[in-house]
């Protein structure tokens, strides 16, 4: 049984109802649109195709409610389905900000496994997220692709990329707000003499940032900068077109200042080049309920606009709609 | 408020108690008696010295049952804090097997950090456990001792055994059934290379032992022995002295077949050079609710003589009493 069965006439669109009935709604409640689904169901939402996840869900849920809602529910889902005048980019960010937050990273991280260009959602993963978030995206990992994210990270990488990304997938940080002093300083020195000599996959380099805790790593990046005169990320700027680097650098301000990381990739997706929307999507649908509203503060102090104008001119239509009601969630 | 403000009178020991108490209970029933502990203290008993914990458990645990009873936990406990007869390893083993398993796990891990013939306790905590295990020892590490475990490992190893190591203790491995064929072939291939070139250390090969399911490696490891004519094992013994080598094989065994691996242990442990208690303590406190039964049958049917001879035969008294109740639980 689905709800593709049930009768239908060809109504408008309306993906307004969409974006009021997913927007604001949190994780939690998200989740429970999906466990309707499963019970009315019997199967997971990801084992279906990306858009019939969302439809469905929405057809679950509704039908699951009360008789009186039903007929509601299918005059949604079934205009939907009939007009299909929905766009790539609002389908996408619909299904992802629906998708529960360990399964979304999930699927993020198998989309990233699959090229280079990948990388760097990698290194958010890895970096901007707690370590029982990223455990969670591991068991989601297991479940949803019958492999685990360390062997297809550690798979499809080679040379230095290898060397850093598998240890940063695999580690579970400790979490603990303690810093060690004396570690601090001694750590700050042997990154110091690594990237002085240009050893910028050394072993000791990459063990400091793969498996210290968030804590002891701001302690020891604060030391280097006051031992050193200038911050780590700009001693790894010696060559600006070095993709390594710029992973190497990505992964330290995800692990430090993730919103200053965030802001920086809406800056560069929504700048002058044609507008990066597969970037805005991952940041709207992967921060909201996180650090959105520090990421809003740090755009507006870097680029004199707010978030919300910046998109509005780069977007249209309801995909604009949704990554604003996503934006401005954060404020809720 | 503990225990120890109890009066007492000097009563015999009576260690054969503790063993009747604590032999025959499951993890499950000996974390009862630690929570009863906790509540009865307000402090977790791995902040305690081993010893003072393994008192203070029964202490509490008692102490929180019946009034009636509590005539009988004072003078079992006081006895025992009186007349000091146990010895050290009767002590281990009570306390690593009162313990809960992942905080077991974590307190050996932690010991085995501090020199390189921990190593191979590292390998097996790392290979003989489940993921979930591994994944619970690790948070145990952290709440333990406020840091990760894979910091830890990766801060006092260097060299080829940090490369195994490390990823090792890190990886979250999948743990379904199913397994790649075309996948072993290629990567049996591989692993045939590496070791014909001597190169034991070799990226590719530590990707594939510290990320590949256990199911995927059985299968790849089956591979190799059909193609190539030996089992990797007897590849990875080109030089019997090596102990990378030794470590690499122990690894393969812990993943492949455990019971196998704890055989050896226990036969070197118990041979004639003098009894490596340390080694048969753990052995027994961490499998005895694993695969103590095949690691017996694999003694038996290795060394003619069954695993109860030759432990009775190299330990006595208490410890050894310990022993045989460890060891023999694993049939009920």
């Amino acid at each position: 049984m689905n709800c593709f069965s049930y009768p239908f006439a060809g109504w408008g669109t309306n993906e307004q109802l969409i974006i009021d009935i997913l927007a604001h709604r949190n994780a939690a409640q998200r989740n429970s649109i999906r466990k309707a689904y499963h019970e009315a169901y019997g199967e997971d939402l990801l084992n279906c195709q990306l858009f019939e996840i969302f439809l469905e869900t929405v057809c679950g849920y509704l039908l699951a409610t009360k008789e009186e809602k039903r007929g509601n529910a299918e005059f949604l889902i079934l205009r939907i389905l009939l007009e299909k005048e929905l766009t790539r980019d609002f389908e996408r960010i619909v299904l992802l900000f629906t998708m529960d937050p360990a399964e979304r990273d999930a699927y993020l991280a198998k989309e990233a496994t699959k090229n280079s260009s990948g990388h760097f959602v990698l290194v958010e993963i890895a970096c901007a997220r707690s370590s029982n978030a990223l455990l969670d995206v591991k068991k989601a990992y297991h479940a949803c692709y019958k492999k685990s994210f360390e062997e297809d990270v550690a798979h499809h990488t080679s040379g230095d990329y290898r060397k850093l990304l598998v240890p940063l997938v695999s580690t579970f940080r400790y979490e603990g707000e303690e810093s060690d002093m004396s570690l601090a300083k001694s750590e700050a020195k042997i990154l110091h003499e690594k990237i002085s000599d240009k050893k910028y996959s050394d072993e000791e380099l990459i063990r400091i940032l793969t498996t210290r805790s968030k804590a002891q790593l701001n302690a020891t990046l604060s030391r280097y900068n006051n031992s050193f005169g200038s911050p780590i990320n700009k001693d790894l700027k010696a060559d600006p077109s070095d993709q390594f680097l710029k992973l190497l650098r990505s992964a330290i301000k995800c692990l430090t200042t993730s919103e200053k990381y965030f802001e920086k990739v809406l800056r560069q997706a929504l700048g002058k080049s044609g507008t990066d929307e597969w970037a805005v999507t991952r940041v709207a649908a992967t921060r909201t309920e996180v650090d959105m509203v520090r990421i809003k503060e740090a755009y507006q102090s870097r680029n004199t606009v707010p978030l919300e104008k910046a998109i509005a001119g780069d977007t249209s239509g309801d995909y604009e709609k949704m990554l604003l009601a996503l934006i401005g969630a954060g404020d809720v």
